[in-house]
């Protein structure tokens, strides 16, 4: 079985090719901060073998085609788990015990629905599968009870349905990752203008199911707000959500299938507004001295309704890092904060926007610092996670988490996290943070954590990610920005939107999904 | 019981001294378009007896103090039914049949979810009621079924629980009215921005529960995008939603309680985005050859991102009607079509903004007419439900309903329900239209009709307004833009979200409200 050439194996990110090695500079602050340990990953960890009832798997082929459903080793080993730092670790330990039993690939909505109808008639596990980029567990569905696990791989829906050039909308199906969305658009000059880090490989419908958000957010909006109109499959029928922009006509049904990450129903069409390609992209770099005054500025910004396309601000330690200084990291305001403001769109606008924006910024105490540390940030902007391959290969656990707050708390959460990570850690952990989303009422807090590898990996990260946490929840923060619940955020989703709120969780769940065969273990507590 | 200087007679709107009499030439257009036929109101139409066993009474004011409910005629006369013309017709007939036999007034939260404890002990229906303002049924709960019918009256909860002037937060009561919750958030130099039509009596909770929209929606956001945080009190507990500006976890559930009618819980407090005070105001007419040309440079504006403040355009009827000259409809193009283009804010976005939309309209064929049109729409802006009971008063049926669609199927739908319209109401019906929230991808059509009160006005509205909501449904629009769904909208809602996104809603009412005490018979098909 030949491999989709964006598959990514079960213990690294994205195209081997395109990975490459450490660059010795990099290398060098690596080994400097924490020394090097290699641990090489097991290279072909073996899955276990699938454990599907032939008939069942005949049932299938007569379904959608004997070339749709696979059981083979490698497409089952692709198709296992996401790409968390747990995910990587576990894959790189050689155990991949969670494989599906087999992997499915529906052509369009009719083959999704008869798959699901299946599936309850047989009691199968189903997991919907896009982009495979999933950092919080949402892969990792539970399969006890159930005669077997379905990986459903959205791959074969890569239809762009529909374009309306007057509404500006198009209609998307699930399985286009990034690129091939926007490489469709951009043959009618449009475009979504969602850039998560995991662009290159996340699906559509993954942005949708996790209501993800992009590093132009500040100028295109997240993914959820682009959703004007969707359709899913879910076992006891078919939902098309969305008759108009906006409405009265009851709660927005829409926002309810959007972040619910396969559990009630598998999205299969997705209209969204587009807008029309940049003439023109420009992007500067700001220096501020404390990233309280950066973010000040940006909540500046917010409120008066003069956002850039895409905004971030980097605390004092992830400058210092991405200036590979890593000697300046403690010591406060060597290389203040840099701040990328990039503007995006017609040249007269784009000039308009830029110039006001600009003397808000050096009226607030900004200094400017031209176009290059926006054409650096711009160049790396998808590299971190291939980053984080290369440290764990030499012993120093890397992993990222995120939250939101409002503007008067956002200090306070601050504090709070990195301090819980500190010290939960210990000696030498670096916390780095940035700020990339940002609101009127407040805005994103995105750390990345760096600590030497212990004995046992798995049982210190999920430590550190605790205590995070426990201080995300004690602060009332969000458990997640744009990085949606899976198994792993669970404990502290409960709380957030309390009995009530789970109890909706359930009813919905159980009136779309009665056997329960979407996704099971993941989201609802 | 003295009457609170907001309640309204069932069968007018508003406050008698400010409704006045009708201008003589308005009376002299309406002769010319319709001939006068006195049709006097029933002054003071009886309310059957409340019909509440005693001791429940006697239990309700054990539970919440016996100053807070109430059951003489007065108080549940003003009560009865919202303000659609199908109310006010059944009132000036004397009906008032479904007054509740009791009106309790809960003080904070901690009473709503006693008085619900209470009827779900008792099987007594719960009306949530605020400013009684409702169009479409809403207040017309099914008594069918229960001991009896409680209104809900949010009255004495008019707080302004908190003010974050760093977030932008305002944290408001359900029973605050639109000028006072405006009035509360000016002592701080804020406000909401929420202008619908029915302002001057409508209620923050009302705002929250039907997804309103207001005449500034371009500038300040529709009402379910203001709110960031919500509480709620149910039959079954407590529901605290919002844990930050956005969020991926999980589904928006702050959006299945915006919209839901009083059907799932009551709304004891919503935070709300808030802005600072426009220093500036100004209001700009523009002429347009055709309502075609008109909304095609909205959708410019609204793509390009630059919309006013307030934007909004008459169709050729409404705008001879507004110009009070009734003998330019039909005769297209002597009137042209009126936009009103408005602008808030500090001057120099004002005045920057300003110039940038006048220009794009100057350059798509728009002719500035200068402040006076701006001014004279503002001072009649909340005004047009007291001309409709003028005019009921003479014979004259008057009605509103409103819808919403993509850009591309505005024409169709425009075309499809004003044909239906005139089609129903006959020779003589003047149908009027405009345009007053726009989006990137559609915007709403408002439609205003008139016609001859035949023998059985009721009738007569119901076929006409079945005949425009055929339209609707028939052209894939939405039912209603920012009415909400009540019990006159149910049948084409159901339509809408399709059987599964009913079963959604009954599955969540099921949950919270069991018992289904909460608003029976309104929003679920």
């Amino acid at each position: 079985m030949s491999v989709d050439s964006h598959e990514m194996h079960p213990s690294r990110w994205g195209d081997p090719a395109a990975a490459g090695p450490l660059p010795d500079s990099a290398r060098g602050l690596i080994e400097l901060a924490f020394g090097l340990d290699d641990r090489p990953a097991v290279e072909h960890p073996s899955v276990p073998p699938g454990r599907l009832d032939p008939r069942l798997l005949d049932g299938l082929r007569d379904l959608i085609g004997a070339e749709h459903v696979l059981t083979d080793d490698e497409t089952r080993r692709l198709r296992t788990r996401g790409k968390s730092t747990p995910d990587l670790l576990r894959a790189r330990a050689g155990e991949l015990d969670d494989a599906p039993d087999a992997v499915v690939r529906p052509g369009d909505h009719d083959d999704v629905a008869a798959v699901l109808a299946f599936a309850v008639e047989h009691d199968l596990a189903v997991v919907p599968f896009g982009g495979g980029t999933c950092v919080t567990g949402g892969l990792a569905a539970t399969r006890e009870g159930y005669a077997g696990v379905l990986s459903l791989d959205l791959v074969r829906m890569k239809r762009l349905l529909d374009v309306d050039e007057v509404s500006m909308t198009a209609t998307l199906e699930p399985g286009l990752r990034g690129p091939e969305a926007e490489a469709l658009l951009a043959e009618h000059g449009l475009m979504l203008g969602h850039f998560p880090q995991s662009f290159e490989y996340a699906s559509i419908g993954g942005f949708a199911a996790t209501r993800s958000s992009g590093q132009s957010s500040a100028g295109y909006g997240r993914f959820d707000s682009m959703v004007v109109r969707l359709t899913a499959a879910t076992p006891t029928g078919r939902l098309d959500l969305g008759a108009a922009p906006a409405s009265a006509a009851g709660p927005d049904l829409r926002q309810l299938l959007l972040g619910s990450e396969g559990v009630f129903g598998v999205i299969t069409a997705v209209t969204v507004r587009v807008r029309h390609l940049p003439e023109t992209t420009v992007y500067d770099g700001w220096r501020w001295p404390s990233f309280a005054e950066g973010a000040a500025a940006m909540r500046t910004l917010a409120q008066a309704g003069l956002l850039p396309t895409v905004i971030r601000l980097s605390d004092e330690a992830e400058t210092a890092i991405n200036l590979a200084r890593p000697d300046e990291i403690g010591s406060e305001g060597a290389a203040g904060c840099l701040m990328i403001a990039g503007h995006e769109g017609p040249p007269a606008a784009v000039a308009a926007r830029r110039s006001a924006i600009g003397a808000v910024l050096a009226g607030l105490g900004g200094t400017d610092l031209g176009e290059e540390p926006g054409r650096s940030w711009v160049e790396g902007r998808f590299r971190a996670p291939y980053l984080r391959d290369s440290m764990l290969d030499v012993g120093v656990l890397v992993e990222t988490l995120e939250t939101a707050t409002w503007w008067s708390n956002l200090d306070r959460l601050y504090t709070g996290v990195k301090a819980a990570l500190e010290q939960e850690l210990g000696e030498g952990t670096i916390v780095l943070c940035h700020i990339s989303h940002v609101y009127e009422t407040g805005c994103s807090l995105y750390f990345t954590v760096a600590a030497k590898e212990g004995e046992d990996p798995l049982a210190q990260w999920d430590a550190a990610k605790t205590a995070a946490s426990e201080a995300i929840a004690a602060a009332g923060a969000t458990i997640t920005h744009h990085h949606a619940i899976g198994t792993d955020h669970k404990r502290w989703y409960g709380q957030e939107i309390g009995d009530r709120g789970v109890a909706i969780l359930r009813a919905v769940k159980a009136e779309l999904d009665p056997t329960g065969i979407l996704n099971p273990g993941v989201l609802i507590p």
